[in-house]
């Protein structure tokens, strides 16, 4: 890691940089794709099964039998684990149902707001190194939740056409109508184009590649909504004297094996534990499996001394790091200091592992800065917001003449008449 | 209008199909507009204003004395109507208000979520025909209710150099905190990479042309929120019997009125009914300034005679309009049905126009069909969503092992390491 000590509050942003990814090269190769498959449909996608994932389908959608017997393969163990992973989080995002708001805005104008489900949804699980069937349970709980009546989902199969059992296991427990064998650009543009097998979806959720994104940002311009721009998973953990050095570098590294270009930042007021943390970061190092992948990270990593938790907490914000450690017995205080971060961790039990698979909350958070803006996947997200108005005769003698004047003053003479008509019949009809 | 009787339900897609948007074609101007603002800053916003709105500009800022004047400029009437409009949009967005949602997952684990306001977010107001003042409120308003820090706003001035007062006197009752002078693509991108004079905002929000929109695509790739994608404005209206022939005729027009694009259906199980709602609206158009236009626009709208009432409300829904009129006495019945829509107007009279400037609810809808998964703009469009977890030793206990089973099923050894090491530390600690 690299250890810059007190810096000035106008170096912010250069020290927080993150590496600049340019979606936009990608594009003509992903946009290339996106055609094919939209003009091809099912064809297009075996194509690119074969090509890129290397493996040759008949038919896309994973079979009743391919469920029934994955339900076979996972232990006992780990159903156990996803089945406790699942309740705590279909409670968390249970609780979050959003309420009707109804309000008389004057005497008789009614407006209300109500949630609604979105139809079909698409959820995107990669492939590669590990099986994210986590993420499987983040996205298709609350999609359950919502009520989308159609729960779609696609993940690129081995080589030999399977699909990880955890997978289509974690997707029976949360409630995923269907799964298709396609990946990357290829499942993107089916999921939002549709094809013979895989329906068109309103909205595309899930983490991926480069491409995976690209593809993703340019479906959205073509009127697909998207849950947000996926970039490298990020940490900030934010350190003090009262923290365990042990446990700090055990999530700096959890975040560091995620890959090459995983962002850490550690954040600390005290010269004493940065030593510690970065011994024990060593250390545990060693043990790792994905060690390599870690340490190319760490490299890019930064360790920062500063000279007040306040002034810790204004780098952190400056940062708005996806995942926000507070380790720290003050962690009660530091919270509210927090104005952007997409998931923030409490105190000395509340490691990152816990929030990413099992605690209840999210993992699909917004990163590379993002949480400025965006937020997590939630409840919300699988619905969409209506509203209602309802006018009586009073309702349109409270507004009419503003709303005549507005619309004249905005040059729109429909729109006056439109509502002087039924000032004139409610005159007329009360004979005033 | 086109009328259309008893169409079949496969045909629903082909009939309901608005104009296909090409914004792929505008990316390369567009692009080149957004870069050169990135690169020359305050010096290239002035360059476009010149070249395309024709107007020599000396700074970019709206000073103290113009908003001062303007106050003057607008009649006490129009101040009073947009004080009426902005107390009614400001009581239904204040009642949105978004709860803290705290949830004991499991015993020890708290998880929590808790909405922030974006703090910089800018709004865009086009220019054109007519000045759009209504829009002002309805973004500023919620914005300012969110507690949004910075609420930034461009608009394009007038050859003379100056901005329509009822504009700055709306954007001073809403609370914006400072207007700049600049339209189209240059100000999305000025408010997107910030320029010397107008800073950067974590979200764009705001109506435009197909530049624009464009624009704020593109952004949006760059790493901006946007609000939403917007296309031409549209309305469903949904009649039977019971409706009055003059008052719908006066609400297909006021959305004919804004654009030779604009999108006007209307679908009805009454052929008397649509034959007299067709008089009426050539009668009303022959009264119109804007006749032309309404023409144009009407040119390519339907009339779409249905079976019955339930067949009116599934191609509703497949159209996913705008705006929705019940206009009938069924309305409450009629409103249950409604998955897909922006704002829906219920009963005969509730005009679009009393929800586009007055009513409470906001104006600013997805439109194209993106009711399928957007929601208009509402308080929650100008904050985020964080989350927040502490765990107690016993909530390691809870969730400890599940983790660590599940981390290492996803080959994620540090991840199942940083919950071990607390693990242990509790067994030492509890010397279990």
């Amino acid at each position: 890691m690299k250890v810059i000590r007190f810096p000035k509050v106008e170096d912010y942003p250069n020290l927080l940089q993150r590496p600049a990814i340019n979606a936009q090269e990608l594009h003509q190769t992903v946009r290339k794709i996106l055609n094919d498959v939209k003009l091809r449909g099912d064809k297009a996608v075996l194509d690119y099964e074969q090509q890129f994932d290397k493996v040759s389908l008949t038919s896309l959608e994973v079979s009743r039998e391919e469920w029934e017997t994955a339900v076979q393969q996972v232990s006992p163990e780990l159903r156990q684990a996803l089945e406790l992973a699942h309740e705590n989080i279909y409670r968390f995002h249970k609780a979050q149902a959003i309420n009707p708001v109804h309000v008389e805005t004057q005497q008789g104008i009614e407006c209300w707001q109500k949630a609604v489900a979105i139809e079909r949804v698409g959820l995107y699980i990669p492939g590669g190194t590990a099986p994210l069937f986590s993420t499987v349970l983040m996205l298709a709980t609350p999609a359950s939740i919502a009520g989308c009546k159609e729960i779609v989902l696609c993940t690129p199969p081995a080589k030999d056409g399977t699909v990880n059992p955890a997978i289509l296991v974690a997707a029976q427990i949360a409630g995923v109508s269907k799964i298709y064998k396609a990946g990357g650009v290829q499942a993107i543009g089916a999921m939002a184009y549709g094809t013979e097998s895989i329906p068109k979806v309103y909205k595309i959720f899930g983490p991926g590649n480069q491409y995976v994104t690209a593809a993703k940002q340019l479906v959205n311009i073509d009127g697909v909504a998207i849950d947000m721009p996926a970039g490298p998973s990020e940490v900030c953990v934010v350190a003090d004297e009262t923290c365990n050095p042990e446990f700090v570098a055990a999530d700096l590294l959890s975040q560091a094996e995620h890959g090459k270009d995983s962002q850490v930042v550690l954040v600390t007021d005290s010269e004493n534990i940065l030593q510690q943390i970065l011994e024990q970061v060593e250390r545990q190092l060693q043990l790792l499996p994905r060690k390599e992948i870690a340490t190319a990270a760490l490299e890019n990593s930064k360790a920062i001394l500063v000279e007040s938790m306040e002034e810790a907490m204004n780098l952190s914000n400056a940062y708005a790091p996806e995942h926000l450690i507070l380790a720290s017995d003050r962690y009660s205080e530091l919270a509210d200091k927090v104005v952007k971060a997409g998931s923030v961790f409490l105190g000395h039990f509340a490691c990152e592992s816990a929030g990413d698979y099992a605690s209840g909350t999210n993992h699909t958070l917004p990163t590379n800065g993002h949480a400025c803006a965006y937020s997590g996947v939630n409840l919300g997200s699988f619905m969409k917001m209506i509203t209602f108005q309802c006018l009586s005769a009073e309702g349109i003698d409270s507004i009419g003449r503003a709303v005549e004047l507005m619309a004249e003053n905005e040059q729109l003479h429909a729109h006056r008449n439109a509502m002087s008509v039924r000032i004139n019949h409610i005159r007329k009809e009360h004979k005033l």
